[in-house]
């Protein structure tokens, strides 16, 4: 499979990765606003584990979705994340190899680091990071992450986070994710996904039912807080993940006002907030 | 990355299915009960066009949660899925020599062909087909598929189901999925899953609120409802497995009859039709 489809991009990152000792992990079966969600991202980040994971991610953001007429913004992008920690000292080199071995000339583009601290308040983490852009696009998020569940990390993970359709697009030199090709020559980026974007777009715009989105918002909450109290934190938080993406619904409905958001996303953290101290204390019983 | 990890199986089989030219899809981003409930089988399955995808797939069965401790079962197993319309005439040919791919050398072993018919009644999908048996053990789930969302298919697809434990017990020579690597040499497949086997069974087996699981049947079926009402079938197949997910984790947790589950599938059954009618209508409008 050549480097140029999509589908190809996806493959060398994970050779590359997987060469440098990583282990490669399964997208999560819940919708993730973001591929740090991953629980494999948090609660690797919060073990007293050293850690080296990669892995491919659908990111599902309700509010960006476009029904696949926009050339950039999508309901369902893809995310290649790579965790390591404790981050080794040439992160920045291994990441510029890593764009050559996809095929990016880097001697010949203009690649810069521009100063970006990242954060995902609903999970109460945030870390030190730069955009990577690439000829004035953004193409990757490199973090060196310093809390997550509101825990100040004590061995700090180096986070990459590719975006894949940017990469690819620039890789076939295309200006439009509806040009891309997801296998080489044979089939569009489009053909896979695009009536999944009509329709989830249509849906997550237009036709999502308040009512029943709030009963699930709070059923989701009711669940996190069963599990947190029957001390499984990682059950708790997948229904954090699923409460998260019931929320971003709701607010690609425009049901709820900034501050309403707000609050919800307070709730959720403190949640999330458990899970981990919960986590931290079983691995530290089992030491 | 060796063939005789789990991930380098999955590699391997990809690697396979891609040379025959089979598109790589991605794991769908909610649970599924089987590999075949991936909205890219169920739709490809009744499309007017041909098809050639492959995928791996996380499969979640919450009754055949035993917290990590049983040799062979699992609450979160893995199926490497194949799809193929018009099948081929030489499918079985193309499978056995998969095999060989991934490392099994088929003359030094029992390979049969089992006659076992396949049905999900969820999905109002049989197929003819086949058990594959290594040695005395079901590997693989081989099938001529008939009708999908209760739709007789004038287009008969062949699909393979790869059980990758099982496989990958085998190419490792162990007899508990307890020993398996992950990846080669360095990462075994309990420190990846372990701990998710134990929580996920707690919670499955002992833990999740009837009421709440319950309301959360109800809404889903409410929203895929909705979403036939609006002529979104993606969006409300999308409901219609996560309706059926709730219902096996009310199942395990023994909360209903043998009767009432099988009128709840009825349900679910009845919706999923809906949503394959409404495909292959829109689909024709669209030709």
């Amino acid at each position: 499979m050549s480097i140029s489809s999509f589908y190809g991009l996806i493959r060398k990152l994970e050779e590359y990765w997987s060469g440098y000792g990583c282990s490669i992990l399964l997208p999560y079966t819940s919708e993730l606003g973001a591929a740090t969600l991953h629980p494999a991202t948090i609660f690797s980040s919060i073990s007293a584990e050293d850690v080296k994971i990669a892995y491919v991610q659908p990111v599902i953001r309700p509010a960006d979705g476009m029904y696949g007429k926009n050339p950039n913004r999508l309901y369902q992008h893809h995310q290649y994340q790579v965790l390591i920690k404790p981050s080794p000292d040439n992160l920045q080199d291994l990441y510029l190899e890593s764009l050559k071995h996809v095929g990016i000339d880097i001697r010949n583009h203009d690649i810069r680091f521009v100063e970006d601290d990242w954060e995902n308040p609903s999970v109460g983490a945030w870390g030190m990071g730069w955009e990577v852009w690439c000829d004035g696009m953004e193409i990757s998020q490199f973090t060196y992450m310093q809390q997550v569940g509101g825990i100040s990390l004590s061995s700090i993970p180096g986070e990459l986070a590719y975006g894949l359709e940017r990469i690819a697009m620039y890789l076939q030199d295309v200006d439009n994710v509806g040009s891309l090709f997801y296998s080489k020559d044979t089939v569009k980026y489009m053909q896979v996904y695009g009536e999944n974007e009509r329709q989830f777009s249509i849906a997550s715009l237009e036709s999502y039912d308040y009512e029943l989105l709030l009963n699930q918002f709070n059923d989701n909450v009711a669940q996190a807080k069963i599990f947190i109290e029957r001390k499984l934190p990682l059950v708790a938080y997948d229904h954090c993940v699923k409460t998260s993406h019931i929320l971003n619904l709701i607010d690609s409905r425009g049901f709820i006002s900034v501050s309403e958001r707000a609050k919800y996303i307070l709730d959720i953290r403190g949640l999330v907030k458990q899970c981990c101290e919960l986590f931290i204390e079983q691995e530290g019983s089992c030491a």
